[in-house]
């Protein structure tokens, strides 16, 4: 008695925003999907989804996983994490199901499926069992300093990236030792982060992206933003780059 | 008497190596340029003039742009610094040459444009006086750890990019205060790498990637790794991800 054959898992970047932004390699992927995919948070279909639907088969099966609505529960509480982890099982066996039909499933990951993307959490949960391939996109990041036109980082730079959840004084240290930084989850955090680049001394060069390479993209000196919240799709762009040549 | 119309300036990202990680983006602006730069070292073509060819228009013009030889200059001579200089002046005048007759030049750039690339120099020199267009590609930071398929940061980590050329203490302290790190510029400076993630605690956990999505790819734990020289196309990755829901 043979086993069926297993399927396939692959990890598909879908880019920050702009469609022509996917990849050759991520066209082809959705071309031989048999399974395609992808997050849903507060029941809209995400970026990712509308960004490949060019691509997209008549004969693929459409796997939707719906993010459980958690807007009650505080990120850092125990339920909410207890609530996330049932929400990636449940969404892993719903994947693993197709696998063991010997089909390939394509997940979507909006920007880069290894950038703090939610195809990690099935990743690290199939890729033990099954036959995986990640297929890199480009990042948020990239997409952002792009629209800006702002060159970030050089020769010997140190780069890093920070979340806007970070208190006001471990930002600030972070930013005033490294050469270059992008600050993401921006949201209500934007007094804060004003603060720490004035700490630092970085207030005057910072830039403010939204929706980068989006069609409503945005940007702006952020000394010209006002402190209002920012939307999910915005980051703040530190350059380094002293000493042109 | 009218001005005659001026061309425009597109830098491409062409990705970390695999032809197939060129986005559609990318191959529609080498489709519709009149003139495709790129830059050569030590008489090579690079990777971004391969990955390109199949999508290269017979009308377009080639301008090779190839870097002064420098070995016997250190990096940090003034010297070094002036000659870089003048040749990055100089490159910008040759394009600038093709954009002042109408044409639309695209400088191709391996992995993202504005992420340690050549075309920042090209940027900064011309965008002021032209219409420009950053067309950002997949960095080798993704090609390497989708080919390791090692997922590094999620959620609220702090994220740094570190060049190997830092020294031991530099390193890991960084290294320490860092959630994932990924190391650049490897090198000959493995066995300095490996002191410091040993100094921070995570030699254990960093994985050694050279060539990420090339053909001749190679992943290992970085305590399987030799301190023999390291090719260019490498990396080592620093995982964080800790407390996985």
């Amino acid at each position: 008695m043979s086993t069926p054959s297993k399927g396939r898992l692959i990890g598909v970047g879908t880019g920050p925003g702009d469609p022509e932004l996917l990849t050759l390699k991520a066209v082809r992927a959705l071309l031989d999907a048999d399974v395609i995919a992808h997050f849903l948070k507060r029941g809209r279909n995400g970026n990712a989804r509308t960004i490949v639907t060019p691509h997209w088969q008549e004969t693929a099966i459409e796997l939707p996983l719906a993010y459980p609505v958690t807007t009650e529960i505080h990120r850092h509480d125990g339920a909410y994490k207890a609530q996330i982890a049932a929400f990636f099982e449940q969404s892993a066996s719903q994947i693993a199901a197709h696998l063991d039909q010997g089909r390939t499933v394509a997940v979507l990951s909006e920007g880069d499926p290894f950038f703090y993307g939610s195809y990690m959490h099935i990743h690290v949960r199939l890729a033990p069992f099954y036959k995986t391939e990640v297929i890199p996109g480009i990042t948020s990041l990239s997409g952002c300093w792009s629209q800006a036109g702002v060159p970030l980082m050089q020769g010997d730079d140190v780069f890093t990236v920070l979340p806007g959840t970070l208190s006001r004084e471990d930002l600030a240290q972070r930013l005033a030792t490294a050469d270059s930084a992008v600050i993401m989850k921006v949201g209500g955090n934007l007094p804060k982060i004003r603060q720490a680049l004035s700490d630092a001394g970085k207030l005057d060069t910072a830039i403010y992206v939204e929706r980068g390479t989006m069609e409503n993209a945005l940007v702006l000196r952020l000394s010209e933003r006002d402190d209002s919240p920012a939307p999910y799709f915005s980051q703040v762009l530190v350059p380094g780059w002293t000493g042109r040549p």
